[in-house]
């Protein structure tokens, strides 16, 4: 930590710095610049209790040295995290490729969308259940009815289920018929449901935050690495900026970033990441090239008659033309994008 | 509704479109314009559903027309929200002052707090029992132990007590000892919360999500109010923008934006929307200025010691001549800052 | 300037950045802390080349220490700047209100706005003759011929003019007519105007643009003030942020945080900042309750009829409105809204 | 457009913008909807005056409908405009890359950053003689004698020329030797510079503005082709967004959003677009996943060195392996990365 003294900070407000610095168990370490005074806090705390010092007379500003995050960091654990669900590999060579409906709305769109996702190549079938709306007059999901159809669409392919949930008390009921948790981007700071994902025993699919910086997406990351679970997997979907023609602006220089700071896998959705149909099969692939570790999709039978994201959701047809592009993108990056099946020389055999 | 074609769209197209209102229970109206065809569809739904008609084919755009929220709305409700809590008095010509310590972090540093606080003019007490910490290692509050010495600090002060509640299974204790439930930031789109808030019978202090649109917090409004519960209260605290001399940016034109649309009151956080104690004070004047029904403020006897945001706390001294300032405020829009004490004439004779 | 190396960085390394550190005439400072090193580089210059030094084996990061203005600073010239232009008095306790429409349309239109302004406490005229469009097919403004009416403005109402410059070669014509020149948003990078306006000998009104930090403002404000210009008037009127319901989000924070750094006059325009001439009244009195040694403000005789930002453009009868609201908050903060005429007891008795 | 009444408008306020809209030469059409009467306005003007009808008693919203850009348009121009100068060719299945320093600092390391990259495959030299820094402290570039250093590797390597232009009277000095012209993100909305530059028969590269719609890139580009100049390059740069651990948000979604409405060819700069230049190699091979018609990358010979954006620029091996990555992409998507050099058979003899 750096505090930055005030142009002509007295002598004592400097040697208050100093000492309160001491108090906080850091070694001070005092420079005087040509017009700037600035003492330098020595020590591994990385309590944001500490900005407080920003109100000592005489200071003009604290700036942090060492990232907030550690446990999550490639400096702690310099070897990748691969999280495997069944064909889902996600961390290695392998980009994993998450598909499926919005909502789960019944059983046979769930199961026509899991068989068409993994006939083009899906490792994991995605769908809500519990849904966070922005409206109450929204349609909420259907509950525990829509965990049932999803464990059925799994029972008949063999898809892993990647579901959301929203609350702590619900952890329990989405582990139970869940493969993956995934915890939503409006719940990256809801710290308790972190914690309780956590220790759920299952891999969490964590989203960023529409306006969570990517350094706050890593602290969030560590309330689940500090729950016990190191299987957590990060998700860039977009951020909130300025621009409308997209709903969200997908920062894909963060799936870059995110690799050269921490070990866990990377995957991206574009889906929500630019909210029309139109653009993400395109941004699938640049996400590919980008290096992402897998993605995530929104697909549906009949777009325009979703209970949901209809505007944002890929047809059957356009999946699988999705899917040949990134087969492509991943060669040339020197991966695969085919799942994991085990003992299965033919995916589609399994439908 | 209005349903854009694009240019060049079949006749086809355009009676696929009037079809698929139809059915979703509207009243299609067709314009031939110029260069485009578009689609009005009449009725008085707000599910966002029907944005799915963005995928029918030869659709360009869909525009809504109807505002989302409704309970929340002047237009269904003209007559005001007043928000009465004691000496606390949110939605008419009072303007009602919320003031105390991020966070309780012991019982001598929250009645100071309280007592300073009343002195100068406060309607309430605000303190952190729970805390909602981007980062783990930070300090997370002293729980039920903190609202204890909340509840403490009324007793002896006459202060109602404006505290946060982080997660529905806390939402009992907190509505034991609190008398008015603070939904933070962070969790303004955590809708299970808002909906067992919205049932504790305590008014709900809602706050604006950094990268929530204003509709959007109205949207959220609409949770608590739909969940039996017409008092809320509506807090701006600033957006998440490029913009990194302030923490947020707080944006005094949406409490003017939200009094032309809705009956709720709207106060303003002048300590997180500026993220540093020597901004707040004169943002505390413009928002009176602007017409806020009320500030809620950090105080702590040594902001450069306090164990959360430090940075943005004002001592009891500062806090007492934002006081002055923005009574002198109050008087030129002809609202009054005092608090509602009922039968005392002078609120500092109760400390 | 701090330069923090990468955890692990090689003492070779370390060694290249000290040296390298020492090649740019700076005196380099080892620390060496628990988890990290870093390398202060002490001196006095300014110059962003310096940050190249990013590229060096090892470096993580690099963080400038000084601000980058100078001149501007209220550290190098800690008296405020204040800038008269006959009634027009900027940076001292008087607050000057600068009104008219946004752009000259004719004669009638700005003289009738010119008087009803003056009438209502304005102590200058503003009017666009040269429009800057973000469309080609949007009214350019009359060019010369609007500058002609603004000065016949001037001639009968004795306000001084504010108006737009917007490229270099417009300079000479345009200080010609105009008492202040003003640089609009979409300029203020635009150094070669800054640069020749800075030498025309008038005042300029620099606004800040919809994408610059505070400090970027005050960046291009050394332009002018290095071309020995030292009247420059800063403007905050809106950042672009995914806020839609205002048309640019007014940070009146950015008022209080410019006038602890720097001594030149800070205006506010809420036209512009808002979009909407329902906001316009409460947001002209929050900005001089935040401190605003000014306010610029788009009036027109018809609003609805109006060739250019109409939509944010106040009444005669609003803007006397307005006018009585700020004029009591001028009063609460100790401040004087009236024009400074010279030797007229009743400003109105000169329409 | 369509012009949103008040809920609860009067008739005689709905016939009042009847009427206005039918002065303005437009046609009405009026919706009366279950809880809002809306007017349709039918005609092919695109003029932003008429926004001014917000203003209009009873107005709540006014929505356009026409995309206020026209020439620009796919719409309006369906085959795609294909800019060839040598061997650069944007817009077809050629992805053309310029590349090159940030600063002509002087000769030798201009011609040493021309060889290097044509070896690697770029089809055209980027360099700046006039650079708009953000601080007048900052370099500010060599000028005409940078701009006959960039001639003279021009003439050696016959690689063409992209350099900036940044104030409407060096247009004439700039297009004597550049063969495309670039406007770069500052002065994106300096309007003269626009129309001078689109009446010096040189392509144009127009870069999106940091705080600029994808709409007002293209109304930009509307000045440039209105001055007579089909052959305009668009260009994604980054939007300034909150996240700052990336210069600028690289929004690749931009690019497919654009090759959607405009026949345009559009290229990407993922130097600037991110800031880093551990970060540029990734997102270029993005970009080109994206669809973008070509790449522009600063490559310095030692960029910590550099006078200017030393932390964004490629080393000459840096640049060669992005090279070498970005083949493979172009592959994958059906396009070639190599310069469309006439009787050479390979390149790398020329130098």
């Amino acid at each position: 930590m750096i505090v930055v003294m005030k142009n002509g900070a007295s002598d004592e407000q400097i040697r208050g710095v100093v000492d309160r610095v001491r108090e906080l168990g850091l070694k001070p370490h005092v420079i005087m610049g040509t017009e700037r005074t600035v003492v330098a806090a020595i020590g591994n705390k990385r309590d944001e209790h500490r900005q407080s010092l920003e109100s000592c007379p005489g200071v003009a500003e604290i700036i942090p040295i060492l990232a907030p995050y550690k446990v999550a960091s490639l400096e702690v654990r310099p070897e990748r995290t691969v999280v495997r669900v069944g064909p889902l590999v996600l961390g290695n060579s392998h980009v994993g490729v998450i598909a499926g409906p919005c909502s789960v709305e019944n059983e046979e769109q769930t199961l026509a969308t899991a068989r068409a996702v993994k006939v083009s190549g899906a490792a994991a079938l995605r769908g809500g259940a519990f849904k966070p709306r922005t409206s109450p007059y929204s349609f909420q999901g259907l509950k525990e009815d829509g965990l049932k159809i999803l464990a059925a669409a799994r029972d008949e392919t063999d898809l892993p289920v990647v579901t959301e949930v929203i609350t702590p008390s619900d952890v329990e009921i989405v582990a139970k018929y869940a493969d993956v948790l995934q915890i939503g981007a409006r719940n990256m700071q809801n710290y308790r449901l972190l914690e309780e994902a956590g220790q759920a025993g299952k891999p969490v699919l964590l989203k960023r935050g529409p306006a969570a910086s990517a350094e706050e997406l890593l602290l969030a990351a560590e309330y689940v690495l500090n729950a016990g679970n190191h299987e957590v997997i990060l998700c860039e979907r977009g951020i909130r900026t300025f621009e409308t023609h997209t709903r969200f602006t997908l920062s894909l220089a963060t799936v870059v970033w995110l690799h050269e700071r921490t070990h866990l896998p990377v995957i991206v959705d574009p889906s929500h990441g630019t909210g029309h149909s139109v653009l993400v099969g395109r941004m699938a692939a640049a996400a590919v090239a980008a290096g992402a570790d897998g993605l995530i999709i929104e697909v549906h039978p009949t777009p325009e008659r979703a209970m949901s994201d209809g505007y944002q959701s890929l047809t059957f047809q356009q999946f699988g033309e999705m899917m040949a592009l990134c087969r492509r993108i991943a060669d040339a990056v020197g991966r695969t994008i085919e799942p994991a099946w085990q003992s299965r020389s033919n995916p589609a055999a399994a439908v």
